[in-house]
């Protein structure tokens, strides 16, 4: 299957990198990438391996939909960094596949944290896949793990500690650096923005509990409508104080149904050092699904990294091969 | 579609309610239950809530293949007790179902311990299904996990905490109780055998631990062929002394690929009391693989009873009844 990536950083590259060493098994084709900063490659033929290590890139075409057309491919590959604020432009990006009877992958969390619905009913009303497993823990297994392994079971809520930006803070507060020594350090892992500002105050986490409740209990949210506070207000005084006493602090997004719909929220909790949400180490990240009949249980991630991330979208890519087959009329 | 119960203990019990319970999304029918202890019950139409809920067996058939023959079932549901030493009954009745062209599904750890890779081929040479996602981690995704989400992914090890009545005795000798009163409070919670000792002396966890190697690594062994050693020398003085230092002790499963194939143990080992294999509450499991692609990731269950098993067994059954329809031809 042919395949236009939208967007080419690091989780692009590690992707292109990947299907490489699986073309056997998995064939897939790359036909075209379009980037803001570099400009647009197209191949209909595959672009081959050496333009995907080092892509010389010709002028950006001028829209998303003169890209997507020349690309040629099965699915998009929506790869583009996230505005945590209105989900733009990934979510103009996947209107623009699915208008062209195009399955879409994407390792953005912002269509799924403030468009999910509208869009999980476009694709079906279209007969295309659209999957997003990278979205909210770098590759490992949550929404595949609910569409494949659970039939019957209810969400009741969910649990999780899905930032790692927040811990690198904290674990360097704890040792006696400053916060910024800690959004230093998390900047120099690769894990951060520019500024971390999206990260220690919360918003990448209510971006993730909205999308894993958007997906798995229906909430049509959107981040904003998360209860959200960040981390911002701790100190290395206060962690260390916590510290003698056995405790730490963890950044944690917690969904549950009410009555009246779904409670969402994020909060910089104090946690025993050794609860299991706190014991995760380094960057590693857990959510705990709390259900109606498999009780409590979870997935957990140790110091995912970029690879783990391009990988979710790989399974997303060879799921979406075999929706195709699946389809009546390919 | 039909099935036939063998055994009916508290999962099966469990199973059954839950079938109920769904049974206007999923219409399975229950067409013949085969005990040791009470005798059999059979009827091809599907036996009633009140046979199911308090069952009157009549004499017990003479042999598993008249009963298979007379409940004319669609899957055979394999929960007879574990024998550790040889996986028997239950390899026998497993192989009694593909004879008659039955799907099987079992929570019983030992035929996937001791004869998993036959089991598999003889299953897929008869055009069957052979499920058993219960079989390590009380129904949490393990094996479907695997199967569904993790497309071109090689397992180069695991790690695992997955035996419940090992960790209630060290936390009661922690807390100054003795050995024997802590195997007393796992059998009081149901969760252990009259005696334990197959639990404490690492058998069930080398169950388990071979189970996983069969499946995932390819390994073609047996519990007897995993090094292992329980916690039966643990004393509450040694574990007072640890938990002093910030230490315990979790009897962990390990596997990894090795050159000449795979090396498996289990040990009681010292961990930190904040080390994610130690932080998991109570009676919890937890598993990490260490794979080529998705770096190490894992599967906890928090807390799991009879229903998370019996849940386990349902979404076998579920997915048994897609790959009956997923067959060329019934």
């Amino acid at each position: 299957m042919k395949l236009a990536f939208i967007g080419y950083g690091n989780v692009g590259r590690a992707l292109a990198r990947l299907l490489r060493q699986k073309r056997r098994e998995f064939p897939f084709t790359i036909t075209g990438i379009h980037t803001l900063r570099h400009g647009t490659a197209v191949d209909p033929a595959g672009l081959s391996h050496s333009q995907l290590e080092a892509p010389h890139f010709g002028p950006r075409m001028t829209s998303i939909d003169e890209f997507l057309d020349a690309a040629c491919a099965d699915i998009a590959v929506e790869l583009t960094t996230l505005d945590p604020s209105h989900g733009e432009p990934a979510i103009s990006h996947i209107r623009a596949a699915f208008a062209r009877r195009m399955h879409v992958a994407t390792a953005n969390k912002g269509p799924i944290a403030h468009a999910y619905a509208a869009l999980r009913d476009e694709a079906a009303r279209a007969g295309l896949g659209f999957r997003f497993e990278s979205a909210v823990m770098d590759g490992a297994p949550v929404f595949n793990l609910w569409n494949h392994c659970l039939p019957g079971v209810k969400v009741l809520g969910f649990t999780g500690v899905l930032n790692s930006t927040s811990k690198v803070v904290i674990d360097t507060m704890e040792r006696g650096g400053s916060f910024e020594d800690g959004l230093a350090a998390a900047r120099a892992m690769g894990i951060t923005e520019a500024d971390g500002a999206f990260d220690v105050e919360g918003w990448d986490s209510a971006a993730k509990t909205a999308a894993l409740a958007n997906v798995l209990m229906d909430a049509g949210t959107t981040p904003q409508q998360v209860s959200t506070r960040g981390i911002t207000r701790l100190t290395p005084a206060r962690l260390q104080e916590m510290a003698r006493q056995g405790k730490t602090v963890r950044l944690i997004s917690r969904g549950r149904r009410t009555r009246s719909g779904v409670s969402l929220r994020v909060r910089a909790e104090v946690l025993d050092r050794c609860d299991i949400l706190a014991a995760t180490p380094g960057t590693s990240n857990l959510i705990l699904f709390h259900t109606d009949l498999m009780g409590t249980f979870g997935t957990v991630s140790i110091e995912p990294g970029v690879e783990q991330t391009a990988y979710g979208v790989f399974s997303d890519l060879v799921n979406l091969g075999q929706f195709r087959v699946a389809k009546p009329e390919g």
